[in-house]
C-alpha cells in the first residue's frame, strides 16, 4: 500500500476525475499534463507528482490514457461503487443538496430526508419523502445506509452526528456550522463559510498585486 | 511581504478563525496549540507551522491570545471588512445560499438574485428581490460589488462568468457543476460532488483499517 495521501493531493483527485470524466465523454483519448494543466489551474508539474504518489500512469512522451486514468482514480477515490445515503435536516441547505443531480450520476443515491419540523414531515422533496428524525433508527437498520450528510442547526448536528454513528453510519458530510471532529467515523466538515473566506483571501492577494509592481 | 502561502493554509485558515471567535464568545483568553488540535483535528505543529507562515504569534508557553490570533487571521484572509455579493442563479443551490445566515455574521451580504426563469423573476428569497438577469448591469453599476456567487446549471456558468467579469466583480464562488478558470479574476470552484469523494476516499482509508493490522 502507498503511504497516507495529503489531503491536498485528496482534494484535487475529484477535480482530475471530473476533468477525464469530461474529456471521456467528448472522445478524448489521451492527453498530457500539460493539457490538463491549463483546463485545471494546476501545474503540470504538481500533476505529475499527484498521480505518482499512486504509482504515476502516464508514459513519457505520450501522456495518459483519459479511460484507463478516469477509472484508476475513480478506484482510488472509491466511487467505482455505489453509495447511499440519507440527509438530516431538511431545511434549505439539506433540500438543496437532496435536489443535486451531480451526485445521482457518481453513484451516490439519497434514500430520504429526516427532520424534527412538523412543517416539513410528511412532505417530499425532490422526489424523496422527509421522515421523522424518530424513524431513523428503523431506516437505517432496514437499509445499508453508510453515509449521511447533516444539514441541522449547529445545536443539533453533534447530538445527531452521535446517533447517526450509533447507527453504523461510518461517513458524515457536515453541513452544519460547526466542525464536528468524531472518532471512529470519518467526517468532512463542509463549512460554506470557508469557500467565502478563501475566495476574499485571493481577492485580496488580486487587489495587492498591483499594475506597477511589488 | 511574506511568500505565497499555499492552498492547503488557506484552507486552514478559516477553521482556525471558526474555532477561535467560539472561544472568544466563550471568554476564553488564551489557548495553546495543543488545544487548537484537539478541536480541530490538525496536529499542533501543523497549528504552529501554519501560523508561522504569517510571523507567527504565540509565545513559548504561554499560548496564543485568542482574541488577537483571531484579529489577525481576520485580517489575513480579509474578512475584517465588508463584501457584498449577488447571486446568480435562484434554483435551489442558489436559494439555499441566500438563507444561508452564517455568512451575513461573518460580514457578507447579499443583495439580490437573479435568473431567467420567469416563474422566479420578481418572487424574493430569504427577502431578497430575484431581479432578471437583464438587470445585472444595471444594478451593478448602482453598487460596489466585487463578489459574486454562480448557482446556474452547467452551461450557463461561463457565460455568466464572463458577464460578472466585464461588469467589473473581481471574485466568483462557482457552483455550477463546471470548472472555471478565468483571467484577472479569483474563482472558487465549490464543487460539492467533491466533497462526498472526499468522503468516500476516507471510508475507504477507513475500511482498509482491519482491526488485526494492516
Amino acid at each position: 500500500m502507498q503511504a497516507k495521501i495529503s489531503e491536498a493531493v485528496i482534494r484535487r483527485l475529484p477535480r482530475y476525475y471530473r476533468q477525464l470524466k469530461l474529456l471521456e465523454m467528448q472522445g478524448v483519448e489521451k492527453i498530457s499534463s500539460q493539457s490538463l494543466s491549463q483546463a485545471l489551474n494546476v501545474t503540470a508539474s504538481q500533476i505529475r507528482q499527484d498521480l505518482n504518489c499512486f504509482g504515476g500512469f502516464g508514459q513519457q512522451g505520450y501522456g495518459y490514457n483519459v479511460r484507463e486514468l478516469r477509472g484508476k482514480i475513480a478506484q482510488i477515490l472509491g466511487i467505482d461503487r455505489k453509495y447511499q445515503l440519507v440527509i438530516v435536516g431538511a431545511g434549505n441547505i439539506g433540500a438543496a443538496l437532496a435536489s443535486y443531480g451531480s451526485f445521482i450520476s457518481e453513484g451516490y443515491e439519497i434514500l430520504a430526508l429526516f427532520d424534527v419540523d412538523p412543517a416539513l414531515v410528511g412532505t417530499s422533496v425532490a422526489g424523496l419523502p422527509v421522515l421523522h428524525i424518530d424513524a431513523l433508527r428503523e431506516f437505517l437498520s432496514g437499509h445499508g445506509v453508510q453515509m449521511a450528510i447533516i444539514a441541522t442547526p449547529q445545536a443539533a448536528a453533534l447530538p445527531v452526528a452521535r446517533q447517526l454513528t450509533e447507527l453504523g453510519v461510518q461517513a458524515i458530510w457536515n453541513f452544519a456550522p460547526v466542525e464536528l471532529v468524531l472518532d471512529d467515523v470519518v467526517v468532512e466538515n463542509a463549512q460554506l463559510t470557508d469557500g467565502l473566506m478563501a475566495l476574499t483571501y485571493r481577492l485580496g492577494e488580486l487587489n495587492h498585486q498591483s499594475p506597477q509592481n511589488d
